[in-house]
């Protein structure tokens, strides 16, 4: 395998962002270092990103989050002169596998809805400060934010130049955040969307494209006070402020080894092995003295799962273990809910993110039960929820079990707004009234738990290890490309939000659009980028 | 050109199904014959279908509803002893091109959903009668029905054998249906797509995979006593009956006559031009005595455009043009709207389904008010707010206007569920509802018709002939990949249905993954069907 990905940094070893912070702003200035992309083979110019920028973004904004509760506005802006961002490197995409690309894409989204996830529901605002051009994946970053401001110099431009340069999208939620979150008019975007040079002053303003149009001279000034202008908005309370220590996996070509999750794989059967262990004693403390497992385990469960999707292209079938003690976990669930710092708010809001992360994780997820210390209670119980399937054994002495907490009741939603155990549910609210019910009455062994609704498959010792074996079997030996189709649809079931549009909508035409050759075929735009040669087209349209 | 499609039919040249009706109860009976596929090269064994087949279904469907108001529920099912239906036509599949299967799918789904919408708002109900294999879009199909009666012999079952055997998706709605419309709890959706042989009997029951149950010996009586439970039900009353004409255009290579549409093509220039004119008189009579243009109109429409998807896949950009009498349109419509007839309400719904038809059209849409006659009125107007944009010619005498009629105020959805208008200003209700209000007070000439949001671009004449030539080229010129995927994100705003999830997200991935090596490639799995050779596939995740 190649070397492994690093998805853990820290500000003081950024080399494409520099985070500042002053009162309750923080600067985040994105000076992207050319020399350094993520792989060797192409130069990060005019702050065009790749992963290891975006790496840094989605390190910044957690370490905002836990680190600086103090910080009420986020200000994203650049060193350039003329140039905010100009999106993500063609080089890199060119030269990248479909695999890749595709994974990039979603990471970067992935940290996008982060942003606004820290807008929402952690009192952290953020503005974009575009004092220059602000292109494709720049200008994709800049809508996330909650505002945008543009430099209004006659020359600055805002715009998606993917369609008409490159024969792609602009595929990191941008086409949905025109029209869905800013409600830009269609038509309009429309046009916009084909204009490679973009769109500037005031008609970007007219047409909802930013909301602020600032002078050069004027720029600081008014940054500076928009950004007080959000901070003084906010009114959720985050801290005490909890440093976020190094996860420091060990790593062998099979295993990632971490404190409270193993990642192993057997690269011959293509699957992989995952398992989460409960924390030893409850959780106590929420006050930043101490990082508590309920931060730890997901941490490094969110760790484990960027590399699965980076670094082990090949793996098809993961299982999905638990060990430890359920009334622990269960402890550690209450006592999170119950606390009330804005340290452990900012806790349980990192848990649903790396369970979203879980659910867009395009592998196939079966969850095992079938250990005396499993340990499928609460906040782990969402592992089984979330996996495409759940394999419970039966045993004479119900030691295999299933418990409910505080963690299944309605937090820990989904990308569509739904908990877990009313996506399982959905439609059925009967019986997902009676599920929450009996939880409330203590374990439910494997047996009850299959006829609940909860297990897929209960079987006894006699024939669990041959259908488990045999359900992964079959599963590892069907087409990657068939089972992400069909596990993007049924995940997924009920309302659809910003979130499903893009990783189901967005994501899903971006892929097909990379695998054609007139973006990435011989004579594609995005493969002849920045060549004499003109792209040659196929013109069936489908 | 290889030879036009043809989508007109009549039962009386049905091939491949049999229509009877006996009081409130109609049957249509799949008996596939395999000697006359859609074109050459397979044979459409085990009841399976090809575009034949479903042009078919889809007249039937229509015809039921417009020439036999009497009919009240639609028993869908099949002649062969064992068998229902195999689904699409593996060995068609194989051999057609991507942009063929696309539209055949996207075909398929319309004429589904074309099914449900007559048991929603036309009093005919649909109840599947599978008395044998009922294989993947054999069962799509009995998902699209409201009902579904699986025969209990021990054998037959329903299936969704795409992923394992062919590594693609049930791609006709199914997956969505399974989950989102029959609420399958998705864990056993998920088993139940990877089981190729299907699942059958008290299972098949007990998982919501069918509603009814039934054996041999009681299947006639029992079909018939729920098909007549399920007239009973409807509420919606149709009629007076009206045989459908023959709309019979005029075919030549570059242009399609009809009485009220024409659609002609620049073939070089891969551009198409669309006309659509009002009547010479308001229709006065929805009684079933005459075709009100209503009526006429945008049947020849819906023809045409069917006719754009399937014989003319290069044409990249559709300019949409109108002529004739405003107030004669805003006449039908109003008409149209306050009739009380069940005939009126069909023409109504119509009028919507052939509209969801031009958003789901993959081609650029630009809508064109250039002429003196331009009629972009009420039901007319719906062309233009449904087009990806709309360019208006200033006049000095202001001649080239646009008008609302009752067609433009709620009635006339997209997929989305929202009106044209609602979609255009998404978000800005203000706006709405300024537009609505406008609206009463008459023709709007261009440049207010550019400041109220509806016109995308207006211009005089000095400059309009340029603009538009210019954004016609540079659209013909782009990627028709990109194209489909931008225009299938931003037409469709806001809140997702069973629809939109179809079309853009089930849709997308299926267009993908019919791209794959997986699947189409030389060792692929579709392309390999029926012959020794094992499929080989590439494992890398996405």
């Amino acid at each position: 395998m190649p070397d492994p990905t690093t998805f853990e940094t820290h500000p003081s070893r950024y080399k494409h962002w520099r985070l500042t912070t002053s009162g309750d702003i923080a600067t985040l200035v994105m000076a992207v270092d050319g020399d350094h992309p993520h792989r060797p083979g192409y130069e990060l110019k005019l702050n065009s990103y790749d992963l290891s920028v975006d790496i840094e973004l989605a390190d910044a904004i957690q370490r905002i989050r836990f680190e600086h509760p103090e910080v009420k506005c986020l200000v994203v802006t650049a060193d350039l002169d003329r140039v905010f961002c100009s999106g993500a490197n063609i080089y890199m995409l060119g030269q990248s596998t479909h695999s890749f690309k595709v994974n990039f894409c979603k990471f970067t989204n992935e940290t996008r809805l982060y942003l606004e996830d820290a807008s929402g529901s952690s009192g952290l605002a953020s503005l974009a400060a575009c004092k220059g051009t602000t292109a494709g994946g720049g200008y994709e970053l800049a809508l996330a934010c909650d505002e945008t401001m543009l430099v209004d110099d006659g020359n600055s431009a805002v715009s998606f130049p993917e369609t008409p340069l490159l024969a792609v999208l602009p595929g990191t939620g941008g086409l949905t955040r025109l029209v869905d979150k800013r409600k830009v008019r269609r038509d309009r975007a429309d046009v916009f969307c084909t204009v490679a040079e973009g769109i500037k002053g005031k008609r970007a303003k007219d047409w909802g494209l930013v909301d602020h149009l600032v002078s050069r001279t004027k720029w600081d000034e008014t940054v500076a006070a928009r950004a007080k202008e959000l901070a003084a908005k906010q009114t959720v309370t985050r801290g005490p402020a909890f440093a976020l220590p190094a996860l420091e996996p060990k790593v062998t070509p099979d295993k990632i080894t971490y404190k409270f999750v193993d990642l192993s794989f057997d690269a011959s059967a293509r699957t992989g092995n995952l398992l989460v262990k409960s924390a030893t004693d409850v959780d106590e403390k929420f006050d930043g003295s101490v990082e508590p497992w309920s931060l730890r385990a997901f941490r490094e469960l969110d760790d484990a799962l960027l590399r699965l999707r980076f670094d082990y292209p090949e793996i098809n079938v993961v299982t999905v273990r638990t060990s430890g003690t359920g009334e622990i976990v269960k402890g550690c669930d209450e006592r999170l809910a119950k606390a009330t710092t804005g340290f452990a708010r900012e806790i349980r809001l990192l848990q649903r993110r790396v369970m979203k992360r879980f659910d867009n994780t395009a592998r196939s997820l079966y969850a095992v039960a079938d250990r005396d210390d499993s340990c499928f209670t609460g906040s782990l119980l969402e592992l089984a929820l979330g996996a495409d399937r759940f394999y419970m054994l039966i045993e004479g002495d119900e030691k295999v079990a299933v418990e409910l907490s505080v963690a299944n009741t309605g937090f820990n939603t989904t990308s569509t707004g739904l908990s877990r155990l009313e996506s399982r549910f959905y439609g059925d609210k009967k019986q997902l009234d009676k599920v929450l019910a009996r939880g409330t009455e203590g374990p439910i062994a494997s047996e009850e738990a299959e006829q609940l609704g909860i297990a897929t498959v209960a079987a006894d010792d006699i024939d669990f290890e041959d259908e488990l074996r045999i359900a992964i079997e079959e599963r590892a030996s069907l087409s990657p490309d068939a089972l992400t189709g069909m596990e993007a649809s049924l995940r997924f079931v009920g309302p659809e939000t910003l979130e499903t549009k893009i990783f189901g909508r967005l994501s899903a035409w971006q892929n097909w659009i990379f695998t054609r050759p007139n973006s990435t075929g011989e004579h594609g735009a995005l493969t002849l980028y920045g060549q004499p040669e003109r792209p040659q087209f196929q013109w069936k349209r489908t």
